[in-house]
């Protein structure tokens, strides 16, 4: 009865997706694959941390893998790039092994990378299998989230949503992620190169304009540093005033000159507390707030795993969140 | 490419749907049904209040009124009573036409009344169409929504749900279900006769448990009036110290003695405001709000008409909100 996993990915996300399905009813971790060649062959108990080793391993061979446990489905956290993780997906749908993966790019991958798209979404049709990718951001707060609450309207103008988060109060990677503590000429750079870089916005704000039927004329991401006007500190970091104490990242889809979908991510030491609100301007409006915030890393592995069940009973081929069943936590 | 519904039930909810059908960008109402002889051949238009007639007509007859119209969709709004809106349910069904109903019994009857859950079911799948129920609740606030939220959970441990409502803002029907103006007594008279009950409190819990697979040993259903502890108005009433304003009415759902899901709806002339709130107790726990709360006519209906593409899009049979694709506004 319970659903055989393989996790792809032993990462930070990868571990935390491997724990919950280690310790959650319903799901039974069967192994792991790491590319990296100090994990292969290693306890993956170890690797996770977990009490009880029960001989399963890391393997270097994702076909190798697959062969030998025939999981029911893999969950995989390697990247945020669709064209690195594509080959990866590729061969579990092939091997007709059902996938939920933490790729970003792969949560809307239509207008972006169509020709991408269709490869995996041919290769789930030929192996009887389906992918989607989930995740907290994007897959719910900033997508699936504010479209089910569009269900209410009988118009939708525009859908803003917007995450603060209080970076001081996250893991020091968050915190070096959205760049706290860098000067703001180390911030142009590592936005350049990419570092700083929160990925997920463009395929979001498609993703809800592709719901509507909107057709988008532009779509904007623009990363701007949050500069700390006074010192910050966190348990990790001290920040002086004048550097960066970490991000805004604006994400914006236009249709002609109005401003259709517009979704901040904005996450900052020394930020007045952390919330998630969604905002939708139409017939009804209406606003719907999380105080507190979702916790990003957590809800993150829980979509994934939660998303499991849901991939299992559906068509074969490529998915997006908005069109299947929401997952929901199961078993409570 | 516009999606061809006729309305059935043309009370206030069914007359506010079939506004929403005629307005809207992708539906074209072609028809109504009612089975009140009063309406029989009356033109839709003069019954709906639309400027345009073009021509349409409601029909007494169902089976009539399929067969000349052909519609792709029904949406039907006549009762809360399972049994009574059954055969008509099938009509539809077994003539292929899907249906998306406010009958509040039918939102999830596969524990309150499996045979006729059953009925319905294999009526879809012979007749190769599907059925769903939904409206602000049941079908969206207390069990899709929360369900939706449960997604970021690794394990949950109880549900609740609250809507508070001023009942002084509402239109005066909706005043006069929540028993304001009563005296005590006669609120109890009409608690005994089902006057006031809110009817589907029982079908949310009942929902959210399956989803969670929790079996619970009880689900109660309690109504209380709320007191005017001083006098009260609302534009159309008048309500002295010591009368009724309006109803507690909770539902709770409770395995062993854990109260797994408790959903308050507390509707009163004189509440200090009106919001919806869910809370999710896990990990993470979380509670979500929206300030204003919920439109409930409003939303009931943009739920059914949103919820039509995505019921032609199911499986045959009988369906509910927690197992397919969650509507969203259509087109924005």
């Amino acid at each position: 009865m319970r659903i055989r996993v393989v996790q792809v990915g032993l990462g930070p996300i990868g571990v935390t997706v491997a724990r919950q399905l280690e310790e959650r009813e319903g799901f039974e971790l069967v192994g792991g694959v790491d590319l990296d060649p100090a994990m292969a062959g290693r306890e993956l108990a170890e690797v996770c941390g977990f009490a009880e080793g029960r001989g399963r391993r890391v393997w270097a061979d994702l076909g190798d893998a697959l062969a030998e446990l025939a999981p029911d489905a893999v969950t995989l956290c390697t990247g945020s790039s669709l064209a690195r993780v594509a080959p990866t997906v590729e061969t579990c749908l092939l091997a007709g092994v059902s996938v939920v993966s933490t790729t970003e790019e792969l949560a809307f991958p239509w207008l972006a990378q169509p020709e991408l798209a269709q490869r995996i979404d041919q290769a789930g049709r030929r192996g009887g299998a389906a992918v989607v990718a989930t995740g907290i951001n994007p897959g719910f707060a900033m997508d699936a989230l504010p479209l089910a609450l569009t269900a209410v309207c009988r118009r939708v103008d525009a859908v803003r949503v917007y995450r603060l988060q209080d970076a001081g109060r996250r893991r020091l990677p968050f915190q070096l992620k959205v760049g706290a503590g860098l000067t703001p000429e180390e911030f142009a750079d590592q936005v350049a190169s990419g570092g700083v870089r929160h990925v997920g916005l463009r395929e979001s704000v498609e993703m809800i304009a592709s719901a509507m039927g909107w057709e988008l004329d532009e779509v904007t991401d623009v990363i701007q540093p949050r500069i700390a006007d006074q010192p910050q500190r966190s348990d990790e970091l001290e920040i002086p005033a004048g550097r960066v104490c970490g991000v805004l990242q604006v994400g914006t889809g236009r249709q002609g000159d109005r401003v259709r979908v517009r979704l901040g991510f904005d996450a900052w030491v020394g930020a007045p507390g952390s919330y998630d609100e969604v905002q939708i301007e139409g017939e009804p409006s209406l606003r719907s707030r999380v105080e507190g915030g979702f916790p990003g890393d957590l809800a993150t592995a829980s979509l994934v795993v939660n998303a499991v069940p849901r991939v299992l009973a559906a068509p074969p081929g490529l998915l997006t969140v908005k069109d299947m069943p929401p997952a929901h936590c199961w078993p409570g």
